[in-house]
């Protein structure tokens, strides 16, 4: 029996969602839950790794276990044996077909900008700047972004990879209320740190060190510049995983 | 010279507002930045005490130092010693008469209700209830509250203390947008766990388990009784402070 489970999790109070030595991963915590609750280990598969300190709403997993009880009483079993930072959401049985990170068609990132001190409830959940940032220069800039285009220049990747690098970054949005600024971004794939990159050089637009026209100009050169700086990790929630 | 400070905590990291043995309070944590600043022991005197665990975007406080160099290098040293739990949003200088606690008219509380379970990053900022409330009774409930009465029966004051129980409560509202809800509490004084045992009494009514004429008749009663409960502390967030 496939179980597909969607999660989210607090990134600031554990290491990164992937299984390391040393380190306590999300993996590792939902892992000795499961072999509590089957009695046995069970390995889970993720969606994809998010770094250590990226937050999740809507990681994606799959496991195999028998379980007779069915989905809402196995819920109740994640909830009472996770800690208060990882929360499963919902679980529901899939065709042993199913593969969270195989079968997954793209996904959909936020990340969170406070223009000035966030106050002590939000400073764990978004990058705080305290200077105010030109939005509109931001928006333009992220429309010149959208599209399929070679990301490389937006990755934390060495030359040498084998990855396609080629994305299609279906929406690449700048929202704003008052002094919270949201930026959102969805496409069939994300390269290593993109995101936390494109939210890096927007935000240099947006404080006049990067022109609109540059970005779209260091897409084409395919090369990354010291001014795509790699945002903090805690300003990003993986939102969603789209099948 | 004497200086007024508005400052923010997140009550769960700290034991409480007031200063006590075994424990770090949030006063001594700030007053151990201003001995650093000031270097020797500054003596704070807060607008009152906030209980372990209840959270605070609006304390205010005072205490004397002489400083020449304005309170925007003021508030940066504060920045720079205070842990990210504490903030401090602004320094004022004030006259030598001005008092946080003996000159405030009133405080505005806020408790927030979560209808399900709160997601990991709200977890700790609200009253997570995995039932539906009936928002349009708690609001008729809160109404019968409102005014001046001897709130004595919504405290967790024992019977022989000596403090005036009569208190002004300006506002009581209950507002809800999807699954959250929001306590506002306006009032010129509240008694010890007042705020809570009022969003204790509210649930029980939004629950079913209490009629809104029920919490008039205890209140006219003045004896507190068991279906009032006293509200987890992480939903509550001190405001405001009038002066």
């Amino acid at each position: 029996m496939r179980w597909k489970c969607i999660c989210a999790y607090d990134g600031g109070k554990f290491h990164g969602w992937q299984s390391q030595k040393n380190a306590e991963a999300v993996q590792d915590v939902i892992e000795a839950a499961l072999a509590s609750i089957f009695e046995k280990q069970v390995r889970l598969h993720g969606s994809g790794r998010t770094d250590t300190g990226v937050h999740a709403r809507g990681q994606v997993f799959h496991f195999d276990g028998d379980w007779a009880h069915g989905p809402e009483r196995l819920l109740a079993a994640f909830r009472a044996l996770l800690p208060m930072g990882i929360q499963i959401k919902s679980v529901r049985r899939v065709s042993s077909f199913f593969h969270a990170r195989y079968d997954a068609k793209g996904k959909k990132y936020r990340y969170f900008i406070f223009q000035g001190t966030a106050d002590p409830f939000e400073m764990a959940y978004c990058w705080s700047i305290n200077r105010s940032l030109d939005i509109s220069k931001m928006q333009l800039a992220s429309s010149l972004l959208v599209g399929e285009h070679d990301f490389v220049a937006f990755s934390a990747l060495n030359g040498d990879v084998m990855e396609d690098t080629v994305k299609n970054l279906r929406v690449l949005s700048v929202s704003s209320r008052g002094r919270h600024i949201t930026l959102t971004a969805e496409g069939s794939g994300f390269l290593y740190k993109m995101v936390r990159s494109l939210a890096g050089a927007l935000v240099n637009v947006g404080l006049g060190k990067l022109e609109p026209s540059d970005l779209y100009q260091i897409l084409k050169d395919r090369k990354r510049v010291p001014l795509i700086h790699t945002a903090p990790a805690q300003g990003l929630f993986l939102e969603k995983v789209v099948y």
